[in-house]
């Protein structure tokens, strides 16, 4: 049995990833940490947890994470989390951290988006937890960055053309809408319920924090620089991204071509799904899968993917890192 | 050509009565103040009246209101409009004030569920801005007290019945769902809209403010105290509340009475339909009006009423009143 | 390992059968039946389910049935159910009726509400599956009627009041408001998206089915007629189940003594939860949980509950039925 | 006073049509037809408007529509417009045809999209009515096709760049997402509620009929062949289209000069606001507005427009039309 915390268990990634723990046959909670005017029972905090898990969420002690967990799920908020991994690691746990401060291996580039970086040392030997592209990295890892849910949808995506080589690597050009859940559950005038409902706006018009890290993740993927306009848009609804991505291909293909090639690049993996229609937020709402379909379209090729921002594009991606990392079945307490 | 200034502009009753007079063909909007830091152009602080409205928004300056308005619509919270509103009036326009300062008659109810009351002489003399049921103390009234949105649905359901002597005027049950936009314009973690979508839950459960309101109406209507238990819920959609009210007939009516009955006590209004089926709140949302229908079920009598809760329940009503105080046909700027 | 087929899969109760069962660690789909039209792979039916259910739908065929299930969870509409019912018990499996065919003990009273009644021999044996008040009659039934959506929740929220003779029997009354997802799965324009959402409306209004099923209950539980005003709304949701009942205290009780009794009610029972403070539809969406709260207000009795309406409004409820049916722990696959 | 009639009456477009000229000061509705099994009361057709429009819906009769109307509103199906549209010319009254089947002037064209054209003489003299593209056209019109809803967006969103031909002509990509209304009023699977709801998927992917008009405007205004590759996605909320436009400069521009060229080119328009920050669908629902913003990132251009499909879409459109034909202040009773 895993024992497992959760530091920063009081927001949406936290309570997502004890909803999944729950469940899970071969782990369980043993420990959640939050700042102390966010502490409490769980059910308290989270009513919709009343009568399922009777812990509480407590300050962080470190010798209580030691003694208590073997793996922390880090969901602390981006330039918070690099202050506290390294102790994490120093108590000899095992971290998935969701934060970004372990994804991007460019020092220069996160310093760029977000501040001066602190933990450099960390970042080196971080393994980037996208299981369908980096699997082995991710296989006994004391360290994992937890990817974006924007990454995540984006690549997968557009994965199996990269890796064949069969489009240009300049000019893919990805258009994402997402679910309010994203943004985290502090209040905000932006996401107040009258503003947001019945909402669809873009944001971070050439600035968004995922854009290096897609291109990070494809250019690994392709071994080449791969550049990317990434466009972020939010619709009024709780959780989901649809990610429509253009690209250009070298070579013309045909939707058989397409289809072909990605069933056999994702035929072994549990949670990506090459649909024959197109992908619906809903039909991957709470749950760790992510649905694909691509097509020809005027010369281009459209791909399109569906993810769940909180699991596969989060918390649910992190039991599957972790289920990776202790070499557990992948799917378990995911299915 | 009547000048109209809003003060308070920068909430939800505030933008909503400028998209009203926008419209209006013997009124104008001359001046807007909000406080300092909610100040600006218009069409910055609601980019909905981009290129719509030239005005701005400034801090109140009383000398510039005596001068550029005949009449004031008070948006300003609970307690903090009665230490404006004798300021308006001592400046020589007339009021609508949009809070529940001038709505209680009774001190001691008031200071019971708000707190000690700075005003009590203007409360006196303002006139409960209720056109359907109290239109004549309207007319060339200084102060109207505009009355609050769940007392207006719930009483326009149960007034014929209460003018008729025909309901037990105790134990009244009036259970309301109101759409978000009620909670006003400042976000908070309940109307945080990953919270508050696909949501709906009972508040203020014993406690509700408008409870008061609602009873002081109906006795007024039927001259004998009246009991009500008021039970509010909130919804995740933007406008309009639904009232759904119990009560108890003294002899046996059928459906056929009750319809001639509504008939006939709303024949003239302009905005208060009887409807042959169950009301709606998408029906009512965005316009003045007041859909009812009433039925006989289990030997108790069922009334239901749908409203916008922004428009009948606060800015339209407010613009209904402001006709009726200047003698301009009422339904003008609101058809 | 019990062995589970779903009768009329193609639907919404379907479906999330389907999803409850896969995580069940003691019962495993074996049969999936529906009309001609409405069969095919569970995946292309549901495409959330794709790569999760390798099963298909398929015309019922009852010899296969006998072979390959122990329990039938039979999601067919009233009126059909009781068609289907009598053969389903001759293949010699334990039937879970989804329907109202076999909740209404008074055949003159179905017959009022429904048609004409096929089956009343089968009605006479059949147990009523609400567990929090009828466990005992369950436990070995060969055939449980699966209780309506609205008469769970509401029934609940009033049941330890009605055991323990503290209100008055006549004139509870019932004003509960629905997600959408009760209405089936069957495309109308009441439910069409663009007249739905952002919509709140009653229906039913002194003619609900569940109405006198709601009676039944109560008057079970108290062993005295109760009477019963239903209202039931519905909102722009997808799941849950907000019921707020107003009932007549005999004598007067304290908030406290309210919260006491509650709580020792239900102290044992793993799928309800009493709350200190007000219960809402986004907490129980998407589990098995009824949440109640409980309060005085004005000399009556407020009772809230809240469910999901496809959980344990239906599906849930089922499986939790299905537990107890075959001795197994009663939360499995449902916690 | 212009007296407008609407032909198909009975689907949104005809009610939001009916709601602007309730509101004109220079235009009555005269006449209102529809398919004989969708004929009614307008206030029991359309429940919103009860108390406020006191016209029948009836059998189209052409000789009352010749001596009742100077104009008509066609808001009939693709295909069967143009069944009906010679009619009504003959029958001596302008006509704005909101159907496709006037939009496209290559009939191939047409014809490979929606099927044989069988009034291609009126198509030869319709004018294409984008206001802000076309002005000069519509004047004095007999026949205006009133443009699609997405093609209006996405048009305005880019055409100052491809009327200075700043932009690549090849390539240009439209990633848009609609609000459900565009479905129109026929219930379906996918537009109902429980599935609909909490949704967003992509559809026509390489199909769409907008496609290929989009190209026809695009090109028109350039004076040379445009080729675009149109997305069209659906999410779960009632009005809006928000559409995202990515193309390729010629030489470099900075925010600024991208800034001036539309201010400059939209200065004069009442309808088009260029704004400073992003557009919101929210921002424009229930209005005729365009809200524009453009921005250069990574080496493209990235445009976004926000319109209400309804209204500038559609019925709104319609009335500026209208305006324009018969000499009207452009904005009456649209502002």
């Amino acid at each position: 049995m895993i024992k497992v915390a959760i530091i920063g268990a009081s927001g949406y990634t936290g309570s997502e990833s004890i909803q999944i723990l729950l469940r899970h046959e071969q782990a369980e909670l043993t420990y959640l940490t939050a700042l102390p005017e966010e502490c409490g029972a769980v059910e308290d905090v989270f009513p919709q947890f009343k009568g399922r898990c009777p812990l509480q969420i407590e300050p962080l002690d470190l010798d209580k994470l030691s003694e208590l967990a073997d793996v922390a799920l880090c969901c602390l908020p981006h330039k918070v989390s690099m202050g506290f991994v390294p102790k994490l690691l120093d108590a000899g746990v095992k971290v998935i951290d969701f934060s970004a401060d372990y994804r991007l291996k460019d020092v220069d580039v996160y310093e760029k988006y977000y501040v001066k970086h602190t933990d450099t040392e960390n970042l080196m030997h971080a393994a980037f937890g996208l299981p369908e592209l980096f699997r082995e990295r991710i296989k006994g890892a004391s360290l994992v960055a937890n990817p974006g849910c924007y990454p995540t949808g984006a690549s997968l995506a557009v994965a199996p053309l990269l890796k064949k080589g069969l489009i240009e690597t300049e000019n893919v050009i990805v258009n994402s809408v997402t679910g309010s859940s994203g943004a985290g559950m502090k209040p905000s005038s932006k996401f107040h319920f009258p503003n947001m409902n019945e909402n669809l706006f873009p944001y971070g018009i050439g600035t968004h924090r995922h854009m290096p890290e897609i291109e990070q993740i494809m250019t690994d993927v392709v071994g080449k620089k791969v550049t990317v306009l990434f466009q972020p848009h939010v619709g009024s609804f709780d959780r989901g991204i649809l990610s429509t991505v253009y690209c250009q291909p070298k070579t013309k293909l045909s939707d058989e071509d397409l289809s072909k090639l990605y069933h056999d690049f994702y035929q072994d993996e549990p949670f990506v799904q090459v649909r024959k229609d197109a992908p619906a937020v809903k039909d991957v709402a709470g749950t760790n899968y992510c649905h694909i379909f691509v097509a020809c379209v005027k010369g281009k090729i459209v791909c399109f993917s569906a993810i769940d921002n909180l699991v596969k594009g989060a918390s649910g991606q992190a039991i599957q890192n972790m289920n990776i990392i202790f070499g557990l079945e992948e799917a378990l307490g995911l299915k």
